[in-house]
């Protein structure tokens, strides 16, 4: 909430407001003030913060504009709210600026998506496409020459693999199928000493996304 | 749940089946079936594999016994099922063979807390102290003579720390209010690029634990 009203104020058309909560950043002349009983009967949750907003859906951006990453990262339909929203969160704490997303999947703008992503959906952009044909065609056009497609026991190691930020797209599949095919894609693998068969979607983008940071970062 | 009939089947002391699913791996003796309307009405969750089973809890293992990992995760009250099972099914992956938590958070065999470690509650130990203090002097007696404890804003890069993962004990804390005291502890750091103020619990220990992979892998 805090997030919508520092970086996108101007989505904003209404805020209802708890009676004695603080009003710090409200846009006074938006804002409607209702008593403790009242505001429940609104709020979606429990334990709300006693701030409510009506706002508009920021746009998407379009899939035709110059890319503002290094790479892409691409959600294949991701079909729980918990793992979008964590994605999104994730890729805003390394400094991604954009998320790209394949229809079919969870509502990016969903509000259990919003509070998994702690409103990250205000600091990205996301691009949305109708399949995953046409996500890969637009990034063709815009420059990406290597796709990368998680694999659970085989392909490049995310630790080795020396091009994996350079000019690349890396796809993440939804939780039961994975990602659909992408005709000429890399594997892409995450080592797993341990006897899982695999990791969860939103942990396998963490590794991947932070690999990026450490590479940055001139680690041990 | 095929965790729990592969890992540890002498836990079951009975399944039920719904008609028409398959049978291969149940204990036959223990194993009642169910028509499809009768089995449903037993089910918590809408789409179940059509197999239920009661099993016993396994036993905690003692805090004295000598630890079986060369840095020990420690969770001090994770509040969240969904963030509590992510990291034991991403400690899984990594091969860890245990795990320290804290009481006062979730029960790490409730449903849901199952649901999401894919069951890796039965293919790890799990060690329970009554309180932060509890555990981090019983890991001292075990040998282990750093503590660190995640900081938002600085500290020891995860990346650049290199006794991050020898004879060292790595404290995670609940979702609200972080990690309790550590006297001595160590404070260490995700590097992040981006404007996000932090990460969620699962994702932080998803960096530190493909960390220490990473590490062993030989990266570039």
């Amino acid at each position: 909430m805090n997030e919508l009203l520092v970086l996108r104020p101007d989505l904003i058309e209404f805020c209802v407001l708890r009676e004695g909560c603080d009003t710090a950043r409200l846009p006074g002349e938006k804002t409607v003030v209702l008593d403790g009983r009242n505001f429940e009967s609104l709020a979606s949750t429990v334990h709300s913060q006693g701030i409510l907003a009506v706002a508009r859906q920021p746009e998407y951006e379009k899939l035709d504009l110059p890319r503002k990453d290094p790479f892409a990262l691409v959600l294949d339909r991701i079909a729980d709210p918990g793992n979008f929203g964590t994605i999104l969160r994730t890729a805003r704490a390394v400094g991604l600026r954009e998320v790209w997303a394949v229809k079919g999947g969870v509502d990016p703008f969903g509000d259990k998506t919003i509070r998994s992503a702690s409103s990250a959906q205000f600091a990205l952009s996301i691009r949305l496409a109708e399949s995953l044909e046409e996500m890969t065609a637009a990034l063709g056009k815009l420059g990406v020459i290597r796709f990368f497609r998680t694999e659970p026991a085989e392909g490049h190691s995310v630790f080795r693999e020396p091009d994996l930020f350079r000019d690349s797209a890396i796809v993440l599949g939804n939780e039961a199928n994975g990602a659909g095919p992408v005709p000429g894609a890399l594997p892409l693998n995450i080592p797993m000493p341990g006897s899982a068969e695999s990791l969860n979607v939103a942990q396998a983008a963490t590794v991947i996304l932070f690999e990026s940071v450490r590479r940055m970062e001139k680690s041990i």
